[in-house]
């Protein structure tokens, strides 16, 4: 995914509707308005859709008692400034993907996406049951924040490329779009790495700017247009497995709200996440038919490449182990990763592979 | 997982308590008491867990408004006479696993589980977004009642074996315990198949009176003793990838309800969707690991082994065909199973097997 791309839908971004002014939430007749700002685009599908349908349940549920106010980026703030103004108490809470706010915290890469991270349901074991949520929520109050996992695109792909990558050396000098930690992953291996706006990149690859880059998921992609240049498709990516999006809510508003409200709150970002997550696995599972009709030949990286990926994104996660709670979140996020890859592997790993080989899916 | 063993905890079970009359629901100043019964022993891990989670959310979330008084099996009725508890208006809503029920109607296996089928992302793939909630909301409409995805086991293991599996010819005469449509698909390849209730089953593999047995997954295997009997522990199983549990609510008290007490109950339901099934797989990462330190070997079954099971498994599954709503449930539960599956494995599973070999988890 990328940053800018999600503005493009929209008329304003970045900081020029920071300075927007804000009316205060109203208070009527105990009714209460909540302002939701989010980093997406209005429409963008799958990540606005999870930010609508969460704020829709909470609504839905609160029989008029809370009305969730939806501000995609740019209607009220910038995608980049929901952090902000949600600690500063201009909006009441947001939706998004929390590496856009590394520079806040780096611990918060275990709360959205590390390199070789988490996939969602093995998130959702850590979050909810592994002590990942103790632990967040000790993260989260620095900022006077409450955090709730609230959706996931699920895995992103390994990226569109010109020509096939048969081994590590074939990144050097390869110009490729990926932003965030997995660029800088890239460009440990020598690529030059570019963080193209989503509106540039479909041009840059048709013209020759850059040599591949990586999008979302198979919907997502399509809908891009990325087939139409190049048909060779790297389906699984080391870079995005399950990027965990939050809805994060101000702790003062949460906090004045009746334990009702706070638990439909709760529910309704519960609820949106397996929600979300299968609606982009489904709508990823029925564009990928679509490409492969196309043409579009699907392919793996060797061992050989996936074995420099780890060694650099180990690089990469290590730079902030001085910071004494990222090294507590690392090492809990590690621990319950550990145990929750060997049982899937293990079961729901072994029973996939054999299942789709006899059924020859 | 196994009928009888569900009503172990209790002190009732069976139609023992069927004949217990029921008060009318209470209806005052607007607050009102549902009636959940359910297919568990009262404090089962994980399952009764599930139902107890939901109960304990819609109670929350309005508020005083609806209450919901969980009964557990043989507390009210007993776990097989849920169903009809809630269609004949008994109680208001039951918490359970709808293969108890194929006698109602075969295709309610499709909302549980079949072998060979969906794992619980690829169920939730299909509920929420390819069809499948439309098709159960048409089989379920038939008895009156209205069903909501509530909780999961993950997938199933294999099950613990006196002695290895290297060909399907060692099921032929193998007394071997699993209930349901998984034993008919033993019972296929030769197997002698005991359908023992949960508490005589270690004391009929303990005395060699059965070569082995499946039960539930680490977790609950590691309760249930196994380990101590026998090392020999085929983690991953054809029989149940991910059985869905309902919550499965009386149409007419559905409709009683206000839009915003639907919707509390829906995102209820769904927020233990996805909890339980992170409950179960966290849980079995740790137990898997114990089990391995106390010098369990997991094994896996051959390539022709799961040949075997998939022919057997077809035959089974094609004996309900006549029945034109099966028939639509199947096809459509086939077609939305292979479109996600195709993406899960190049997308995930890959990424898992690439992580998992790279950081040797």
């Amino acid at each position: 995914m990328d940053r800018r791309s999600f503005l493009k839908n929209t008329a304003l971004g970045g900081s020029a509707a920071a300075a927007t002014s804000l009316a205060a939430p109203a208070y009527a007749q105990g009714n209460r308005t909540l302002t939701m700002v989010t980093t997406w685009g209005r429409g963008l599908a799958g990540v606005h859709d999870a930010a609508q349908y969460c704020a829709d349940q909470i609504t839905a549920m609160s029989d008029g008692q809370l009305t969730v106010d939806l501000k995609a980026a740019g209607e009220l703030v910038g995608a980049f400034e929901v952090f902000d103004a949600v600690t500063a108490g201009q909006a009441d809470m947001y939706h998004g993907v929390d590496y856009y706010f590394l520079g806040q915290h780096p611990a918060l890469s275990f709360y959205s996406q590390i390199p070789f991270g988490m996939t969602f349901q093995e998130y959702s074991n850590w979050w909810y049951i592994d002590g990942g949520k103790e632990l967040g929520d000790e993260l989260y109050s620095i900022f006077g924040l409450k955090a709730f996992p609230c959706g996931n695109t699920g895995p992103q792909s390994g990226g569109w490329f010109a020509k096939e990558i048969n081994s590590p050396e074939d990144f050097q000098g390869l110009r490729f779009r990926m932003p965030g930690q997995g660029g800088e992953v890239l460009g440990k291996l020598g690529a030059s790495v570019q963080n193209l706006p989503g509106s540039e990149v479909y041009q840059a690859l048709s013209s020759g700017a850059i040599d591949g880059t990586e999008w979302i998921g198979p919907w997502a992609d399509e809908k891009a247009g990325f087939q139409e240049i190049t048909k060779t498709y790297y389906t699984a990516g080391f870079h995005e497995p399950g990027p965990n999006l939050n809805c994060v809510v101000g702790l003062e508003v949460y906090e004045s709200l009746t334990p009702a409200q706070q638990s439909i709150i709760s529910n309704a970002a519960q609820a949106t996440n397996i929600w979300n997550m299968s609606q982009f696995m489904a709508n990823n599972g029925a564009a990928l038919q679509r490409l492969q009709s196309s043409g579009v030949t699907l392919r793996e990286f060797p061992d050989e490449v996936w074995d420099a990926f780890g060694a650099a994104a180990q690089e990469v996660l290590q730079q902030n182990m001085g910071d004494e709670l990222y090294k507590k979140a690392y090492d809990s996020y590690r621990e319950s990763l550990a145990s929750s890859a060997s049982w899937i592997s293990r079961s729901e790993g072994s029973f996939r592979s054999q299942r789709d080989r006899v059924l020859d899916i």
